[in-house]
């Protein structure tokens, strides 16, 4: 099963990609999609789209999982925001991938254990758990701690026990 | 020149097509797309995304105006219109539309005469200047004064002298 996980933002989008086989987790691929600030935002909107839409053609995800969001500073910052999910759930819903959301609170759970964990806590978790010789961009991070959310819960669903994610030892390489 | 006004919300997404001929206007096509608010939010989405998708098809604007927000009443009614803007915004850029934005005030200013014109005054205003021979729903009203903001703003910028809007005494039948 591969699981595409993404961080909207509107000006630096992060996606990861990670393989789930016999219960263990592997980093697949993980980057940002960056918009360039000097184009119109519909112009940026679109960038995101093709971003997403790259990725989902480049590692063809089986299913995909994006940060829910709730909260915004403000009614400025959330269209903004709003409007760059828009742009990323309708491009992983023309790939016909089945979306999953999951809160902040959600994926630090999941991936540290604890649903306020620094930010610090899970890019280092996302590290151990997959294995990574290299530290992935905070985007790229969040957005694996995102796929790792998604591949817990599929975990959890096919045992009856639902296991804590371990760390595994095996290194791999980080295209990022 | 065709013209696609696009008014986006979440539950309900207004369009109106306008032809722009020998600096007249002719009502083409006008309606909503709605969403169906037992399905999931991405689902909604992809809806509206389809919905915008089927109407460009259908008619073939050669540009489209849709309302820039700047205010919600909350964060969170933000980032539901935002999204919903974000899946429209991609489906006109992905047909490689010209997208101008103009704000509620702009609209009302070129069909009204006046920025703070009322709901019904702008309606009656989108009625007029078309010769319309039934009221559009309030969505596709106003998506049809969006369409007539840019149209006229297309005349302003061929004509040195920017006339106002006036309305036509033809009548046309709506397809509502």
């Amino acid at each position: 099963m591969r699981i595409l996980g993404i961080d909207p933002g509107s000006r630096i989008t992060g996606y990861g990609v990670v393989d789930v086989r016999d219960g263990e987790f592997k980093f697949v691929a993980c980057g940002v999609v960056k918009t360039d600030t000097k184009q119109s935002f519909p112009a940026r909107l679109k960038e995101i789209y093709d971003g997403i839409d790259d990725v989902i053609q480049a590692y063809k995800p089986q299913m995909a999982a994006v940060e829910d969001i709730f909260f915004a500073r403000n009614p400025k910052s959330a269209l903004k925001l709003g409007q760059a999910r828009g742009a990323i759930i309708t491009a992983v819903m023309n790939h016909n991938v089945p979306l999953s959301e999951y809160t902040a609170k959600q994926v630090k759970q999941a991936v540290a254990g604890y649903g306020q964990a620094a930010k610090a806590q899970v890019q280092h978790m996302v590290r151990a758990l997959l294995g990574l010789n290299a530290q992935p961009s905070e985007d790229a991070a969040d957005a694996l701690a995102i796929a790792l959310c998604l591949a817990n819960h599929l975990k959890s669903r096919n045992h009856s026990a639902a296991p804590n994610l371990r760390p595994i030892m095996s290194s791999s390489i980080l295209d990022v």
